[in-house]
């Protein structure tokens, strides 16, 4: 299966750690599919990140106005990027602590399966055994 | 606003930091906009580094001349990319050090002030004064 | 000289160091051009990876296929990058411990020759000599 | 002022990225004073991440097992670092939108005011405006 | 269990990515435990990396020559570290493909089993299926 | 041939690269021998960097009241650190465009010599020439 999504992409060397965290938080908030941080070594000696933002077109305006407004960001890339992805059916899989949430998903001849951390981690955190347990 | 700009990108494994250093001089030199590193891992183990320049259409045969001759770069991926920029205007912010060089900022309803770092920092150095006296 | 590629990428917060590293393994054996790894900090304070991938058409199919197989991926983006690369020959040169592969490179007025490292190193280790005293 | 605390260090190349923010989040809950991750390269072409946890005497042992549970450590270093410290008294602190917590800190001739992030955060969300309204 | 072992670590900004990966090679070669680099960013600019050695007392003299001799280092620190170890005893773990080898593991009320990543490896590549395969 | 150093480390997720580049030139003007960057990820998603600085005792007291004084550092690990070096003697290297300082080093039976760089990129300026003509 093919789709199109939005990329957005901007070097930031003058905001600090716990904007970029607060950043992401309110591009997820708005709709943001993916929002990622990469390190890098930018001019004049500065370490700094580049932030990533893969989204749709109708919230793209408002994660730049965000990235604008919340970051010391004065421009930043945008490109439209092809995806290939994987069909997906959300299914049930059974864990000796009870069932979690997971997805079947098929590409081709390719089939696997993913459970959803965060329901993996629910029934971890209620049962008080490690995560291993459940994701095994 | 909108604007198109040209980037170079390559992967380098064959090449120390000193060199990389010396190659992103010679690029601001030449007219890059903007210049940067992102280390990666590569085949066999090696680390490194991806080198990504951004530049005018004007300069980008000088660059991509300097990256071929000053590392051990062989090929480089090329693209347009387009750009989202905030509209600008010099502006001059007071401190208690004195006047600092700034830019006001604006894109749709946001609107920033920024201070151009190297101002502030030559404001800090003369006054002996931590950066942050001058950038609060 | 001028050429195209393709390029995947994709983000992976839920793969293991060591499937990654067998993940590369198997694209390389598939036939692609170059594999790497960029570490990312995604969403919930994920360290994570992305992984790229540069390759031909004719094994683009099946480098997407390792892809949903040996990783996490649900998802990949698909590009074609234009490259510029310089002209090459394969030549030998001469070192105090005998010959070695290397390419003569040329592009515009750039010129260059790079020791294959695969060449200098097995000459390194026949002759029990520290790498450098063959690659200087 | 000087303090003494203990560091844990692990390397792994066999943990997803999800069950690291998981075993950070259960680190903290044990008191943990700092936990961070390293992006790091290991043998065998492997991305990898160093876990780097520091806390009391009296939270370590909760903390070793925490790590052996949650990840696939099978070792970590300890040792005990001295730490030279500054001076902090709680203050509170005036914007435009209200008062925010603050520490004020001095060492030697060395004098400064940070604000809580989280207390600024919470105003900038209340008052619907930027971080750096607040924080400047 | 504690046992004690010896950190070596440079920092290495004039060595290429093919010469640090030859280095690593050739300190597992000489014994020692673990190996693995961080990037890091130096000064004037220069990306670069850190290397970290863990050895035993009885290689360490030929780890300490072979980074002198295979890199750039002028100079390293040497550290002694105390390591916390679980309690390891080799296992079999059976798998729908035959058996792997694997290690049980136990530290205070702690107990896990973990795979040996090149056993499964191993066993994935002879019956043609994806690693998840195996290590599920 | 050993010496001893102080090693001073603190992590940093509210400071700004363009403070960060500027704090480590204050350090190495102040005397410090080296300073480095390590991008790191913190607490509550913060990407964020780690500063280490190697200084001698005679000026430990000045760089941690730089790093007190410019970052937004509240505390910091200190440590002495044991160290091997090569013994060194300064000396000429002939190259066709001039002669290049250079540095002679021995450690038992290891020996090599290493070009001083920014004697070489001297060299490569005034001579317009890649910096790799010098270096060969």
């Amino acid at each position: 299966m093919r789709d199109e999504i939005i990329k957005l992409e901007t070097n930031l060397d003058d905001c600090t750690g716990e904007k970029l965290a607060y950043c992401m938080e309110q591009l997820f908030e708005a709709g943001a599919r993916d929002v990622w941080y990469t390190p890098i070594f930018m001019k004049k000696g500065r370490p700094a990140v580049a932030l990533s933002v893969m989204c749709r077109e109708e919230v793209k305006d408002e994660c730049i106005r965000i990235i604008f407004r919340e970051t010391s960001a004065i421009g930043m890339r945008v490109s439209l990027q092809e995806r290939v992805i994987m069909d997906r059916e959300a299914v049930t899989v059974d864990t000796p602590y009870g069932p979690v949430d997971a997805k079947h998903l098929t590409y081709d001849d390719v089939e696997k399966t993913t459970i959803e951390f965060e329901s993996a981690k629910k029934l971890a955190k209620e049962n008080g055994v490690p995560l291993s347990e459940i994701l095994k």
